[in-house]
Parts: C-alpha cells; sequence; structure tokens
C-alpha cells in the first residue's frame, strides 16, 4: 500500500510508492567514469594555466606568489551582472526588474578530475569558507535581496563542466518559494511555539531511523518525507536563520559532515549526480526567530516527469528509512569497496 | 543586462538569462530517431497482442469486436491504489495517509511508434476525451481530492515506454502547489476584480508578442514570464475553474490547437522531449470564481540544476518573445521540411 507523507517544514506532499520501489542498492550506478579523466585539461576554463586575471575575486592562499589551491571567479556567462540600477517595471498584468546581481563561480581544486567525496575534507571545508566569504561580500550590495548558494555534480545535476567547482548567486529579489516556505515556518511557530527544524531535528535524533550522520554540530538525516531517494538535509542543532553567522568550528564540522555523505553516496551508489543547496534565510530575514537554515542534497537518481511539474508533488520510489539505513551502513572511507567505487 | 519577470498568476520570477541567451534556431535537435522505430513492438505492454483485460477501464470503440483505437488501463505499477480507506496519522510533526487513489494509463493508439505530432487530429482529440470521461468517473470517489492529467513523451520528459500513452492520477490530497497558486489567483481577483487568466489572455492577444496560436475557444501562448524555452500555456477564452465542464466543441477546439503545437515542437526542433499537463481546480474547488483551468507545456530542452532546486525560480536563456515568433513561423504542416524532422 502506498502511503504519503507531508513534510511540516516545505508543506509539501510525496507520494511512497511502496508498490514501484526499489530496494537502496538498485540505485546503484554501474561504474563510474572518473577514472578516465585525466588529472589535467588543456581545453579546461578551469585547469591551472587557463586563469582569466581579470575575473577572479579571491583566491587561496592569499599569497598570489603561490599556486592557488582555490578559486573564484565572475562567472563568464552570467544570470544576473552587477552594473545599473535595480528598477522595477510594473504595467498592468507583466511585472520586471532589471536583472542585477552577482553570479560567481568556485573553483574547488587546481585538479581537474576530482571530486568532493575524493578530496581531502580541509579541501571541501575550504569551499565552504568560500561561500561565506563571498556571500557576505554580495550582502554588502544594498540591491541584493537573497543568495542561493549551490553545487551541480554530473550531467543529470545540470552541469556540463567536468572541472570540480560551485556556485553562488545573489538575487535582487526573494524567491516566492522562500516567501511561501517562510510563511509556513512562521504558522507552525505560532501555532506550536517552536521552530519546525529544530522540532524535526529533535524528533529524528530520537527516531533515529532516518539519521545518516549526527556530529558535534549538525544532523545529516533522509526527511521524513523526502521527495527522492538518498535526499538529505544537513541542518545545524543550533537554531538559527543565517548560514553566513556560522562559526569556523561550525562550518569545518559542516565540511567534515557533508564530505562523509558525500563519500557514502560515491562509494555506496558509484558516483551519482547530485546537487547541493545551502537554504539560508533572505538578507533582510536573517534575524526572524523562525527560520533554521540548512543544506539540502539531492542526488539525480531519477527524473522528474508530467505528474511533478503538474502538481508540485513527487514520487519517491524509496522509502526515507530504507535510504537512511543503505547509507549509514556504507562506509564513507569506501571500505569493502577496494578497488574504489567500480566494486561495491 | 538580463531580465527578471514574474509570473503574475504564480507569483513566481524567473531570470530570462539575455547575455547567455540563445537563440530558438540553437535549441533544434540534431534528428528524431522515431523512423528507425518499429510500428509494432511483440515485447510492448501497450502494443495490440500484449493486451491484459483484468487492467482495462475504458475502449474506443465501445465495441470490443472491432480492434480498439484507444485503451485505458490501470497502472500496473501505481502510485496510489483505490483499496482501503483514507486514513490521516498526525504525530507530532509527522503527518501521513494512506496512499489511496486512481492511476490510469491512457493506451493512445495501437501503433508502437507514432506520437501526437504525427496522428491526426482525431486521436489528439480521443485522447483528451478519454481523460474527460476518465477523470469524471475518479471524482465519484469521494476520497478523491485532485486530477493529474498528464502526459510524458521521451526519455528527458521522464518516461522510458515508447509506444504513445498518456497518464492520469486522483489524488486524495490538494497538492501544497495547488493551495498557495489558489490563494495568490484568490487574492489577485480581491484585488483587482477579475481573473488573473483572463487578464492575462486579454493583454496577450493585445500585445500579439508571444501568441502561437488562437482559435475560436483557446489561446496558445508563451507566457511573459515562461521559466524555459517554448514553455506554452493553452488556456480557454472563456472562464472557468474546471477542465471537466468543457464542451465537446470546446475539447475538439483544445485538441486541434494542442496537435498544432505539438507539430510546430516537432518539425520546428526535431522532436524535442515534453511534458505536458492540465491544470484544473481540486474537485471541491470548481465552482471557485478566480480560478482558470489550463494546460501547460513544456518542452525538456534544458536541465534544471542546483540554483533551480534551491530557489524554486528558473533560468530561461530565450527570450519568450523569440520562442513564440519561432513557433508562428514554424508551420504545423511540417511544409518547407518535406522529408520529415530531418530537414528544418
Amino acid at each position: 500500500m502506498p502511503e504519503l507523507r507531508q513534510n511540516m517544514a516545505t508543506k509539501e506532499w510525496v507520494i511512497l510508492a511502496t508498490e514501484r520501489a526499489r530496494r537502496p542498492e538498485e540505485f546503484v550506478l554501474p561504474g563510474s567514469e572518473r577514472e578516465a579523466l585525466p588529472p589535467y585539461d588543456p581545453e579546461c576554463p578551469f585547469c591551472p594555466g587557463n586563469e582569466e586575471a581579470e575575473l577572479e575575486t579571491m583566491r587561496m592562499p592569499l599569497n598570489t606568489q603561490q599556486p592557488w589551491s582555490l578559486r573564484v571567479v565572475r562567472n563568464k556567462f552570467p544570470a544576473l551582472v552587477p552594473g545599473n540600477e535595480r528598477t522595477r517595471v510594473f504595467d498592468g498584468v507583466h511585472r520586471s526588474m532589471s536583472g542585477v546581481g552577482h553570479h560567481e563561480v568556485i573553483v574547488e581544486t587546481p585538479r581537474h578530475d576530482t571530486c568532493p567525496a575524493l578530496q581531502s575534507v580541509d579541501e571541501v571545508q575550504r569551499t565552504l569558507r568560500a561561500f561565506q566569504v563571498r556571500g557576505r561580500t554580495f550582502l554588502e550590495d544594498p540591491r541584493v535581496e537573497h543568495v542561493i548558494y549551490f553545487k551541480n555534480h554530473g550531467v543529470r545535476a545540470g552541469t556540463s563542466l567536468i572541472h570540480p567547482h560551485a556556485q553562488l548567486i545573489a538575487l535582487p529579489v526573494v524567491p516566492h518559494q522562500y516567501r511561501v516556505r517562510g510563511d509556513e515556518a512562521r504558522r507552525y511557530f505560532d501555532d506550536f511555539g517552536q521552530c519546525v527544524m529544530c522540532r524535526m531535528l529533535h524528533d529524528e535524533l530520537d527516531a533515529a531511523l532516518r539519521v545518516v550522520v549526527a556530529s558535534e554540530h549538525f544532523v545529516a538525516f533522509v526527511p521524513y518525507a523526502a521527495f527522492s531517494p538518498f535526499h538529505m538535509w544537513i541542518a545545524p542543532r543550533r537554531h538559527g536563520a543565517d548560514f553566513l553567522a556560522s562559526t569556523r568550528a561550525e562550518l569545518d564540522d559542516l565540511g567534515s559532515v557533508l564530505h562523509q555523505v558525500l563519500r557514502k553516496l560515491y562509494f555506496g551508489l558509484n558516483d551519482p549526480d547530485y546537487n547541493y543547496i545551502i537554504r539560508t534565510a533572505p538578507a533582510r530575514e536573517v534575524g526572524f526567530e523562525y527560520l533554521h537554515w540548512y543544506l539540502a542534497l539531492v542526488p539525480r537518481v531519477n527524473q522528474s516527469a508530467g505528474f511533478e511539474l503538474g502538481s508540485g508533488m513527487f514520487i519517491n520510489t524509496a522509502l526515507p528509512e530504507d535510504s537512511a539505513a543503505f547509507l549509514r551502513a556504507t562506509p564513507a572511507d569506501g571500505a569493502g569497496s577496494a578497488d574504489g567505487p567500480d566494486v561495491v
């Protein structure tokens, strides 16, 4: 018998189609093609030697005499640009705004053929620090209402560039989805006197059925109403609306947890494509007591179709409890897969 | 300079990334592989000879002595099932419901290798009639709150079965997205004293910039804030919340318009994958004066990524006006592409 579940933070329903369910093992891919990649590609715009200095906004280490280990550059084909004023046109049923904003790319490493799961934990932590540094700079621009921090890994996750990179986009509007979710979070707070995410973390830790990794500062879990197999949320135990307000210790802990779950995905499922997104409060809402930031991780193991587009609902063919149990049982160190992802 | 636009019916913002924009011609696919398909596949569950009679809920013509031209069957791997009661469990932050509902498949034709663009207009109209007949039957079940009518064409649209088929799913809940959009439509009606879709149709016909086909009863247009290239809405001129209340004349006219735009996509872009969805009012809201049903058509010409997942916003790399002009200029009869979709 299928089951519907509602995520109380988003109020979205999901169908858990147990009749058509696949076991977590059935999502294991035939093998990663990562091994066939060169560590350096002379055609790659992110490989050393192809840097365009005028696009660079940040590098690590700061000393430009040393080779870089991470670079941040303005996107060459930006979705939004910093020039010009933010102007609104309200003309009857048509509303538009000039496309002002910022769009930058974090080149996570000089090495072409790697990915966060295969990098050191320090490298993953560094990317999160770069998000924080650039996000803070973006918010100095008074036209910025919201920043989206994200990474696309693999073609099914929407990237064609192999070289490991993440992105951040500063928007001159608050997305409608954030308005809606903010309203739902406020309503929960008003009804129950607590933050819905705090309550969720409490219950998840209590039940321990869907937790994948619990660290000092973060809990990585498969949400009760996860919308796809292995869909995960990584949320800070300390209540707070603002990703940018995390301490260095918290950020490093998040990097460590993210590294672990990405390695579990890599070794457990053979390098699936995925997106991760940091969902933090809009710029002017960081003090709102009912908002709680988190990182969402979405392995792209199935394809949304007409039903999803037409309803905003998802059909999940894996039970969240099974996804979590599979990931808990998959060692993050690749043990049991001595030859790497081809042997599981 | 990029531009942001807001769709006043959904309140969703879209980024029109004109800096990274591609001309409509750049979305033309290398060629359709449809010609290599057999008209009959003995392994296909939808081809004649492989019918499972116990799954059938409807056929055309009704006379079972004649060969069928369309069949409706219960989905063998249903997302929801009719058995059992609709029960709700509210347990703290966890809300669930038994997965009751209906999930059927419309086998649109006995022929394996075709698609709506290559079918006759009568065959497309027949599918819409089957939606109506089965939708009405679903709504006799008091547990049904909403019905989603949709078609997935091609792998990128989420289907692996080639044989032309459409689907309908009857849900025991109103999707959250419908709650939100209903609220927005009501707010617009309260503020401006008219239905937002009626206003949109009026303005689109007036401007004529984004209209693709205008018939007696329907207008097919690329929305002002279209979220992807060639994204179209086909809306009835007559205001109404309920797809099931369309007359036979209206339904046939919709079939004709849908057939024309699908042929324009087929010949103009070389058989792109797409989804279409009929967005009608929830079962108990069909009398609401601020709701207006429509059909949404989404060619799957680009891939959503972390930004879209993390913001609910889309980056459209084609101007809606350009998409519409391209489709208007593409003949629906395949003229100018005498050899079919391989020559454009």
